[in-house]
């Protein structure tokens, strides 16, 4: 397993194109608006080699028995399924962030099951093909960018269908030693701190749209590949030099636009290709373990939560009886989320090629509540915290000589609580509700691991109303 | 195991002193209004021999190894809790309404747990006594009544303090054989269709009200055991003969206040006296417990699912996307409960007796969120069903030549529905949120188990906020 | 304008054809199921004749300048409008459940207005007509029910393509003198204690169902018009003698069938006869009315807020501090309520005809409201009351020699409070939560006046979507 | 009245001492982060103008007679109280932020009730001079901040036995032609905007406290008076130069900390001087108008749901039916707002000076939804927008020639709609959900004029549980 040291120095080798502000980022590694997101996945490497952390951060690989990363595991129980979710919560409180290697760990899973399936039917040799790369991602510690959202542009229409082809990304060529394939996929989290890029279909396919049924990974520098990253609230106080206006001093998170622009796959990297009729499963499967992967907001809630509770007592109201009420609120709502994501992984069941899969409805159950909570959680947040995070003078007043004893001064609270404290939490709560974190707290746990609609269009697909229909009918005695 | 026909057999050998309307009711079992929840109760007997339910229903005893019904098992593992959950479910879908056996349960569970710390401090002997009041329980496969509610008087005066000392049940002489017990538990459910009454402080206690920390067993129709059922909405119904007009034709549950007036508890029944310091421990092992068996009401709202859905599709709506939407949001809401029941059962641990525990926290915040869904549930079933759910004539003008084929005529919806039909089902849907059920499935979602404010204060208690002050204050870079 | 006791025995007068639990009832004044409603419709003249009440519940008639009820009363203004709200208020917490004549308000105001554009398109003499009739309700001081919702049958179904054309009210013979009617209409509120009913079109209308764009008022006992009374939760405790168990000891509703077997109408009281075109202008005035008239929840709010306060003084916790938000809670939505139907009279506007219309977006935002608070208040004031209310015994236990002392004795809460008054106060939440009240508090609450989705349908259509398209557009920078 | 131009050139001769970012602010007029504030104030004037606004905008001035800016009115019957709602909600639509001016306004009502007041007991002639004060508002057409909110310190204490005494602001010295005030403001919306500076006590005070007691007027640029600005969430976007990613282009808002350091205040000037019993009575006047006052977020919501109407359309889902049902409940909720804000007013009445006043009680009640009603219609907006918004690029990558081709394609939605339109509304919504409009829309929603809890506790006061208590027990025969 690498250390957090020999992950960030494997990222230095990478050749990544990114751009971001309309010029390419030389430096990725480095880059002050990026950093912070590479900081937490460094934390998914430095968790798995303490002690403490072992049992839920690392796992036996099933292929070659070694103790690996849990990000690169396959489950084989529910066990893992559990650990699954409550490693999510760990990462989650201690980088209060979105910390990004989930998303590979799930591909690596579905794939692990669609692979299989695949070959029944089709007697092709892509479970065997996987196991290989499979094992290459453990043997090295990989992080690997699970890729699914495409463009979509008409949603109205299917791939084949839409004025330009490229909004789904498709086959252009097929070669002797692979495919070539163009496109691109959107909304990529952590995609410029991956080793590994994996590509699936974001949509069930017919037989029409079957270039589109591709599946592949493929190095994140290779050529052809682009990144564009994308701009998030107060990101450029990153830029500011050291202040604590940033909020979290340490962690943050990054999407990216990812443009295919005519990249070679070659045979040994593609799993699936042309089977269109295991699309949506390919899809069904990753999108079930990735609504479980928000466990991770529990984790960012659990930091919200100590945040309002710190910032309660610095202002000198924490023994108010609506301030307690209003705490109890959080961690009810936040533990509601705790029991989704634990529920879904307990329920687990095992699939064909062994690989255990957690239950699909109270998977969307969970992500579904993960849209709403989080909101809630923040507003109650902002009322704990009062109207001084968003008034906040700046860093810099609290440092310039004419101003700093007024802030001094009037931003004083509870006695013994140095006002850069006071600043330094609220700071917190304003990144997590409004700012760079908010992203990930907020708009990620909205349309991350599919929007709230596909949820409900999940849970009305995997409900049995039959069953509910019958049970009530025979209570009122309707014979039919 | 018993069968349900034995289970009745054994109830008509009782002699209860049961009131009710102001009478004694001589013959409880057929006592119409009593009946539909004494149906309920032969229910955890009949399941239990059907093989297809033998997993959830059943368990191995730990002290005999014979097959018991799973309401008389001390749970053994995680396994246990997670079935127990599951079984709740179920019966409560089967009966559409509270079945009443878990109460005794989680009374056996509570004491198998605080008998044996008790013994440990102090060199008693109750966990042997216990152990063989078990083996009698699971070797007749009794029904018992968790008691643990007093009447309270003055909340804010402890038991000693009260004005009359016997608003809590208390000790009122010792002798040799036993002790002599008096007051009153109210709330009972199920009371009356119980072999067994187990007796439990309601309340932590201090060394000034150690006459109340007493836990005992008892048969039913002890000598000086009194019941006075409570009535419940739309409860005489079920005087009317023959009808549609009670909703659930099958099912319902009963409440009572139990008096002790002076009665006598020989000691090998006596499992607690005097040990104050765990009368808190015994209330708080029962409440988790109690908490998750708020499993049942997921059961309940499959059936109140299916009503709607079966409403809807006689109202020829069930394709309007906004009936649909309600519809998930029902499932949605009925399966985060089902994720709070799993989730404190999958996350249980053992106990030093050896007795699993679910995860107080969990159990907590499940409870919680009963006191909500159910009546949101119950405003959307409301909402599906129609005005006509609370305007219908009664099953009389149905019968009568003079107004049937008005009747017929004009609530007609969809072809092909028998208007009788329709008729049925919105009566199961009123049942369920204004009538006898609404008592269960709303009012004891929000009461039974404890209060929302008494999972409030467990919430709070039970929540580590220190850890996550400290996730906050090390990310916003505060040292202290 | 008549007396209470004038009132009543002008109901004496009627010949009515009433039937209920499948028997013609013959005493419909005095049936004890149904006095209470009538109780409660009398005071709308009760209170007409006190001094304090002038302002709020009488006006001067705009025909002949006489002081009338203000239930007779077209509005002439926006105070008009406003008082109408505060009325339906004071009514509302006057009885503590619906008093059943503002619905014949609302038809008379309606017909005002659409009666008079009828005219001015097709030059006929409805408005004319309709005000020697509305001349003739207020100088008799008449109770109208307002009849508009058809039984529909299938719902996908226009009402000339109805399997059976009676679904809808329709004109089945022209006469020389008049016309000749048949149909129902079902949840006709108040219906027997009325002397008029006025039958309105449910829906708008294409030229091929104009047989069923038909307006009309009749006295109720017209030769061929049936009541079928609908049952509501609990409502036989009214026969169970002098008893606290129905909760309002004074006040009730009710719902009938009104069936109309091929009645006359002459042509004097006919307002529309075959001006399809006009039929959606009449149900959407009707309804935008009739949402404001939900008003009178607030004061049924009023009830259980006082009813919840005193149980929690009863109970001896009024003090907690959850306990005092949650009342703070429970005012804070009923207030909510308040607004909007006082923002939606104060924002009215005069029709053609001089009749002030109420503004039709913000009376069906209130109407939404509606449908949610008080499912919400009830909730609260369930968990205020606590688990009693619905485990009390019956009143007759409570006169029991054999069960008086012990209820006497274990459902005493505070000192100083007699055990009788807190099960009173406990049956009046039962009564508004679960009970009869129930019915008019919440299901009517969300299906009277139309059901949510038709409020969501009008929000629709009657908000500027436009604007605020502009509006975001020139902010960001969009110019088209 | 001033012209907009003429609001802007008066400004310019303001010589205000302005911190931020560390740096005295040399043109506070044209500096890019305050300059779309100053553009949001000036709205206020130049709507004034126009013909299709007059009667909103303006008014006669009680004491002159001339036509005069709304914002400067003393409200002279519910009529105006009622426009000044509308006019909240037209700036806020037009802005789309927080436009700074009512808080004056609401400080010179304040004070016109209270100054009359104070004199009727004291015989004092405050009301006199403030009458002058106000003319000469009036006359020059003047934006005046309405400074209420003091630092408080250590909330447990009163303001005299803070450690350091200037937590509050207070007199420190009477000289003979006026006093010396200590202390500071904070949170000062607009401040920096403002030509006067309304000062106000912000608790009821004891006599103890009488130093406190003080309220006043003063020039916004006075010697002695500094604002250290505040900084909001993504507020240096505005220093990126032209680009669409500010979202709003044109207006925003600010906050100040504003230090009074022992500024000289002429006694024609004071309005309080040490009646203590009166500051109660002013903090809630002002409370009250103030939470008025938040008609603005009514407007606000309309560009919120104006955009995302318009996002729904660029993405081509409009149709869909769960977008059309969000954009409903948007709407619900805003014309919710809506209602509470003109009931208010609707409800207000006469104080003895003549001035109106607001329904206190609905006020509250108003300000209540405001602290929650704007996060869920951001919660829905995102949901509606999608998760681009925050993975956007920036505008610079945009205008790449690497990066544009890429983001033009890949970005492209429905057919018509350039890429540029489709980022320009998602920034709108970024700017409104979690930028600088966020600070106005959401956490001033929560505080402004208040925190949630103090409108709980004015709830509580003002509304009369006794009347409902009466109405409920003798609805259930309780006779006391």
């Amino acid at each position: 397993m690498k250390t957090a040291r020999e992950y960030e120095e494997s990222l230095r080798k990478l050749n990544l194109v990114v751009h971001m502000f309309g010029k390419r980022v030389e430096n990725v590694v480095d880059d002050p608006i990026i950093r912070p997101s590479m900081n937490a996945v460094a934390k998914t490497y430095e968790l798995a080699h303490l002690p403490e952390y072992e049992d839920l951060m690392t796992a036996r690989s099933h292929i070659t028995g070694k103790k690996i990363n849990r990000f690169t595991h396959i489950h084989q129980n529910v066990e893992d399924l559990v650990k699954k979710s409550k490693m999510g919560r760990l990462l989650g409180r201690t980088t209060g962030c979105c910390f990004q290697r989930c998303v590979g760990m799930d591909s690596l899973n579905a794939l692990s099951i669609v692979t299989y399936d695949v070959d029944r039917k089709y007697g092709t040799e892509y479970y065997k093909r996987f196991l290989k790369y499979l094992e290459y991602v453990q043997e090295e510690d990989l992080t690997c960018d699970g890729a699914m959202t495409d463009p979509k542009g008409d949603r109205s229409l299917p791939p084949h269908k839409q004025e330009d082809p490229d909004l789904y990304v498709h086959v252009v060529e097929e070669r002797k030693d692979g495919i070539v394939v163009r496109g691109a996929k959107v909304h990529q989290t952590g995609a410029v701190n991956s080793h590994e890029i994996i590509v699936m279909p974001t949509i069930a396919l017919r037989e029409e749209d079957k270039d589109y049924a591709v599946s592949f990974a493929l190095p994140s520098d290779t050529e052809g590949i682009r990144y564009i990253i994308g701009r998030q609230s107060c990101d450029t106080r990153k830029l500011e030099g050291e202040t604590l206006d940033v909020g979290n001093q340490l962690f943050g998170g990054h999407e990216a636009l990812v443009v295919f622009d005519d990249v070679f796959v070659p045979w040994e990297r593609v799993f699936m290709y042309g089977e269109h009729d295991f699309a949506g499963e390919l899809v069904e499967k990753f999108a079930s373990y990735h609504r479980q992967s928000y466990a991770c907001k529990v984790g960012v809630g659990d930091v919200l939560i100590g945040a309002s509770q710190t910032a309660a007592e610095y202002n000198g109201v924490d023994k108010a009886s609506h301030i307690k009420d209003k705490i109890v609120e959080m961690n009810h709502l936040n533990e509601t989320l705790y029991c989704g994501c634990i529920a879904c992984a307990s329920e687990g069941h095992r699939e064909p090629s062994g690989t255990y899969s957690v239950n699909t409805l109270l998977a969307n159950v969970h992500k579904q509540n993960v849209t709403r909570f989080p909101y809630e959680l923040s507003r109650i947040a902002q009322d704990i915290a009062g109207g001084l995070m968003v008034t906040l003078p700046s860093t810099r007043d609290l440092e310039s000589p004419e101003t700093r004893k007024w802030i001094e001064k009037y931003y004083k609270a509870k006695a013994g609580v140095p006002t850069m404290h006071r600043m330094r939490i609220l700071r917190l709560i304003e990144n997590l509700t409004l700012g760079t974190a908010a992203v990930g707290y907020l708009t990620e746990s909205m349309h991350g691991a599919g929007s709230p609609q596909a949820q409900r269009i999940m849970i009305s697909r995997t409900v049995n109303l039959e069953e509910k229909k019958k049970a009530a009918k025979r209570l009122c005695g309707i014979e039919e």
